[in-house]
């Protein structure tokens, strides 16, 4: 449901912290506040006050004062929205946001639904389709590449040309279907090779971004890692081992360490999530047997799958996991690195003969580790690390990390060949401009110059409310 | 330790939601800002800016652009801290809040302890040390009471007049001081009647603030409440449909639901906090062996004792069971309310009849209950209200809730007796002029006017990081 003529107020931040704030956008935002707000210059309004100024003052039911608070305020145009909006900043107590907000409501703003600020900065055009959807991922984004991806398509990134041009391809389109409408007289108002060469444009962009996709998805989303093995192999030693290193990193700065996700790890500036770590501390997990169906799918949903085998294991046994392994994972692409683990309570000579006997493929990985006394673990975050295709990363080309925009890409390049093809089989132009108008609608739910309320209800119900 | 020349940085919302806003205060702010934040407008700088005013633009680390943010501009002493202070209001990313924390520890801010920003207002005068305690009071208060009495506080409170007094009875202190200076010569400087008068002032206030302690600890902190009875009694079922009504109230703002609190009810703005019902859930807690030490000590920790029975068993049982805990209680004033459940499998003859057996003092309640059907509940609710003096909240008499305020006054009322003491037995003026020395020390203790590092340190190190 798309709503404009309300004015919305949700908070911004999330419980706990020193301060809160408190978002109201409309029209009547600043008629609103001005009801709630007090201050002890009396002659202040902030009906009066230009946009982007701040005021200090009481927020008060009645005789009872809420508490000090800091009223900025956005003039339309110039807020995030686009519309006369107010942030209330307040002391970060669950009683003073809940009271504050229900004030707001009370003088007649309504309570703003998930990602409601940005879908109507979206609707006044204060961003397209593709940067709106990009907040959300700037948001959530916990790496320098999700986070420099992310941030580029929220300030226009590709979307720009897209619309650039989809707008030359529609100006095509209008040309074609003008020719029909001369029907027999068999003019040509749209030159077939500009023609040919806008496509051909177009298609290369497309088809270069979705190629992109599988990099962005690796970025946004982490490369899912797989840890396997016999019980009392050490996985879960090994896994807590990363994790902690990882954490003693991250929390240098004050403030900022109750945002590690659990169960991730971050090598150089890309995300390795362990997937179903819940299940390391059970004794299912049995590589033996695996015919179970956990196994199985931890395997299936992994890009990496780390097999924990002991120095003590012989050599046998271990290749006969390998083997197993090896066999579900055929040519899928995903990555076995075997980990002899426990090297502590061996002697070199020992891991040296196994080393040998163990058999391995070129494209699979064998080290030797201690989880429990943390050695080889620099070695195995190297072997991660190699796992991603660096060569995007470091380029600047655009990256597209949006399984949406990836679908309307593919769309769009298969209907810009067949384009192609009926340019050169001089199809009729009835059938022609139909495919250049599927490839222009493609282009247009992407940056969001065609849309409709299912699409837009799908992407902003994914945010957070108070964005 | 107290540092006041470097500039301190923080972040001041925790994880999560749509914006953060990161803190920087002191000296240099606004020149380490500059070094970070880029406008479109070349012409603007943050030097150059008015208090109060806000600027968008983007943070960079050289070419890397981290995010866009506003940025809000205070002078001192027209701030928070009293000092030069910029809020930067930023995308609730943890990956930019590290980067942006991180360009300001580069350009030369330190990370701030918690509390650090309040104690700066303190040491550059912006509030006394008991408005600033009650800072991360009205932080945390749930409840429109515990509300009240922080904001109360924060705002000046009590504060103002114990200053106003403790420098009156300074002047006092001055004058016997100079008497003992005349040494032999029996002069009076200091009018013993007015003496007299201003120490019963303060006696009085100080008794009463002292006196009030009670009742603000229980608004501070709640009442807590024990729930005992036999395994199957239906003591989980009763804590839950009390809790579940209590959130399905709270939640009726988007965005609020999180903030409640697990185990808390509120009513009538005073919460209830169920002692460990963690162990509701285990079959240890049987009342027939009261020599279970968990039992003890819930009872013990407990202002209300809900003892929790059967409509099935006899009152033969249940007599004993109340004695037992009767014995326990004793003198303590702790307040037992019996609570037959499972009504909803009894007759009303049963339940009567059973109600005639049960034998419970005037101050005890007996309430017949099905907490599975919800039977019963508004008069449990109304029963607990009424533990509660209610006569003090509805007051506006001035509450204090500091355990560190409480101290001190019971310290000035004990010097201040003494000083009474003298008075009347005409003690010499220099055993006089300690015990007001005392006196004055105490009161300086709750507004700071004196106070030491350690002090300091303690009451700063509980307040959340930002604030």
């Amino acid at each position: 449901m798309i709503r404009t003529g309300e004015t919305i107020c949700a908070p911004a931040t999330s419980g706990g912290g020193a301060i809160a704030v408190i978002r109201v956008s409309g029209q009547q935002s600043i008629t609103i506040c001005e009801k709630l707000f007090y201050t002890s210059d009396k002659t202040i309004r902030l009906a009066d006050l230009p946009g982007y100024s701040v005021v200090y003052g009481d927020i008060r039911s009645d005789d009872e004062i809420i508490d000090d608070v800091l009223v900025t305020i956005f003039r339309a145009p110039h807020s995030y929205t686009g519309e006369n909006s107010i942030e209330i900043s307040c002391h970060a107590s669950p009683y003073i946001q809940r009271r504050i907000l229900e004030l707001l409501l009370l003088y007649g703003a309504i309570p703003a639904f998930p990602g409601e600020f940005t879908q109507r900065a979206f609707l006044n055009g204060k961003m397209d389709l593709s940067q709106a959807e990009a907040v959300a991922d700037v948001i959530a984004s916990g790496t320098r590449n999700s986070h420099r991806i992310a941030l580029n398509q929220m300030r226009g990134g590709f979307s720009a040309e897209i619309s650039k041009l989809r707008s030359e391809l529609l100006h095509f389109a209008s040309l074609i279907e003008l020719e029909l409408d001369f029907g027999e007289e068999d003019v040509e108002f749209a030159d077939r090779n500009e023609l040919n060469a806008i496509i051909i444009k177009i298609k290369s962009l497309s088809d270069s971004l979705a190629s992109s996709f599988r990099t962005g998805n690796v970025i946004k989303n982490g490369i899912p890692v797989a840890i396997i093995g016999k019980p009392n192999s050490g996985k879960s030693t090994l896994l807590n081992a990363l994790l902690m290193e990882e954490k003693a990193i991250v929390s240098e700065i004050p403030g900022t360490t109750r945002d590690v996700i659990e169960d991730t790890l971050v090598i150089d500036e890309i995300e390795y999530r362990f997937i179903d770590t819940a299940g390391l501390h059970d004794t299912s997990d049995i590589i033996e047997n695996l015919g179970i169906k956990k196994t199985y799918q931890k395997i299936e949903e992994a890009s990496v799958i780390l097999l924990v085998d002991e120095c003590d294991d012989s050599a046998h046994l271990i290749n006969k996991r390998i083997e197993a392994i090896r066999a579900l994972i055929k040519e899928s692409g995903q990555k076995l690195i075997i980990l002899i683990n426990k090297s502590d309570l061996s002697t070199p000579e020992k891991t040296g003969s196994l080393a040998k006997k163990i058999k391995i493929d070129e494209k699979e990985e064998l080290l030797f580790i201690s989880a429990k006394e943390k050695r080889g673990l620099d070695f195995l975050r190297q072997k991660l690390s190699e796992t991603v295709e660096k060569e995007r990363l470091n380029s600047e080309s655009v990256i597209i990390t949006n399984l949406r925009h990836y679908e309307a890409l593919v769309h769009v390049s298969e209907s810009l060949i067949r384009v192609i093809k009926g340019l050169e089989e001089k199809i009729p132009e009835d059938l022609l401009a139909i495919d250049i108008r599927q490839a222009i609608h493609y282009l247009g739910e992407i940056t969001g110059e065609i849309t409709s309320d299912e699409i837009l209800g799908n992407i902003f119900k994914s945010f957070c409310i108070g964005k």
